[in-house]
């Protein structure tokens, strides 16, 4: 390293961003009240570009192993000296470790701030997506006791959301749905099984849920389950079926080519912007429907998937929706829409 | 259109850009000394873009076709105001007419080149790829006699090009990779039959070739060949098959998965740098190789080829190198590679 190129280097800085959920949030692999993410801090000169990472354990991610690989890379040469050089940090990430997405999706988001800032222009702008329409985001309706869920999809109704997400993978899934839709007779609703049903009991599911006018099913089976299961599946449901924790990147998405319906996109799952675009495009070239999702994540990480919302079928960013204490500003949802501010970059400013 | 909007639209005007080559240049389709493509301006307020098309007749255009769009194009609404809605002009072009992606490419390109201007950024770094790596671009052999084709690998030998590019397509094929071995006894060689052959010639020549060191065989079949008959030849030919006339967007790359090794990409086919990123992301989602291919174009064409040109692993950008009257200056080939400018946009001027 030379004396000038030291001066240029990118700093890498993080902290702990503590969310918590205004409800316990329930899925099939447990509930808590709150995510343990991290606030990444990028500086090049005198911009500073911000990401956020949101460890999940079931995709291999803990708060601890975040940590540990950002103090690692904070001190290392990865980041380099053009913050404009994006493919290439994701290229050395990858080949510096396998797997951990959601520290590689913070940095490689704040990345896209830095070029943003630097431009002059709204990350969607710099990717040549201005113009397009965005689809309606929903909000999810957690695990909890059918009183519970009653409530919460009428504080739902009632606050104006237009969609609903449902999470199922308990003993009492189709109670849940009629809760749901005892307050939501009209709503357009999907389900997020989130892995939890073997591949009889998701086409006798997929059955009930049709009557029940649901629109698609997210992840039936495991993550573990085989192409085969769940082109057994689909070719037996007459809803489509889409993939989330089966798909982390572009060639997962190869590897299900005509054993599924669609895909969820995350930033937290494909490590960042560029390889969420891989994802979407293999998927469309496919003929596959695709939605973005996100994480339990606040305002920053949730901005961030909404540059690439228009080029996806549905989204599901509701992440920051669900919280009570969002550190940030960003894209704010209005009636439906997640608004992307015209600030340069990913347009978001800590509160 | 409101009077505001008005003072901010995109204009296009077009001219001929009739360009002619050093060599009478041959392939299986026929042979000819010059090109006649356009060159197409934008003007977005006081900021220029220019963009290339180069319509061949085997893809289902002329200068004719491109002349009567771009005249119809130039006089709607098509381009908007937003220079960075690069997404969305494409998704109305595409959706105002099939085909004709090399007049598509021009604009798309040009949107690239004003888009880069305004944020005082070349266009691969608006994208993020700044820092990697570029592969060594080829040079083509195009049909003649024996005695031309030995003289014309002389000739590209003594330039110091570094890899060759031989077309195939005659009565003579084994022949003119004989003449050309017999110049260049060590160069790497890779060969492209326009689709002249049959499976079972294609196999049989793909034996040949093999011994003489080709690295690899493009459109050995019809572009009318269907994705079984490519299958066939792959699993025959010891070596790699790749596609280029039957591959033009990515849903094409999804329908020859397991069919082909490797894929070429041109601006001319996908119709701008856009879709040529699906089709490579699609294809890099399967496994497969990836060539970015050119018509015969001037150095502005294959200068906004050039900044995709790290995301593939063999270049074929030659159509500039293979002209005697370029009328632009761009990148520039030096030692295989095509060095881009750091001129913002495109970074094209004319001469």
């Amino acid at each position: 390293m030379t004396a000038t190129s030291l001066g240029k280097k990118i700093a890498l800085s993080f902290e702990p961003l503590d969310l918590r959920t205004l409800h316990p949030f329930g899925i099939s692999y447990g509930t808590s009240a709150d995510s343990h993410n991290f606030l990444v801090t990028l500086t090049h000169k005198d911009v500073v570009g911000y990401g956020e990472a949101s460890p999940v354990e079931y995709h291999g991610e803990s708060p601890e192993t975040a940590a540990a690989l950002l103090k690692a890379w904070s001190t290392t040469d990865i980041l380099g000296d053009d913050p404009f050089a994006i493919a290439e940090v994701c290229r050395k990430m990858d080949k510096s470790i396998a797997g951990h997405t959601s520290v590689k999706a913070a940095i490689e988001m704040a990345l896209h701030d830095i070029c943003g800032k630097i431009a002059n222009l709204p990350t969607y702008k710099m990717l040549g997506l201005s113009g397009l329409k965005q689809p309606i985001t929903d909000f999810t309706i957690g695990i909890d006791s059918l009183e519970m869920i009653e409530k919460k999809t009428k504080e739902a109704v009632d606050a104006g959301y237009k969609v609903l997400k449902v999470k199922q993978g308990t003993s009492y899934d189709k109670d849940i749905i009629k809760s749901v839709r005892k307050m939501a007779k009209d709503l357009p609703i999907r389900v997020d099984a989130n892995g939890a049903w073997t591949p009889k009991q998701a086409i006798l599911m997929s059955e009930f849920l049709a009557e029940n006018n649901v629109q698609f099913i997210e992840q039936p089976l495991s993550k573990y389950a085989s192409v085969d299961d769940f082109k057994f599946v689909r070719e037996r449901s007459p809803l489509p079926i889409y993939a989330d924790e089966s798909i982390s990147r572009s060639h997962d998405v190869a590897r299900f080519a005509n054993a599924i319906d669609g895909v969820v996109v995350k930033l937290a799952k494909t490590g960042g912007l560029l390889e969420a675009i891989k994802v979407i495009q293999t998927a469309r070239a496919h003929g596959m429907q695709i939605m973005f999702g996100c994480m339990l994540e606040s305002s920053l990480g949730v901005t961030a998937a909404a540059h690439l919302s228009s080029l996806v079928d549905h989204l599901d960013l509701d992440g920051a929706l669900l919280l009570s204490n969002d550190p940030f500003n960003g894209a704010k949802y209005d009636d439906g829409i997640l608004k992307l501010t015209d600030l340069p970059g990913l347009g978001v400013t800590r509160i």
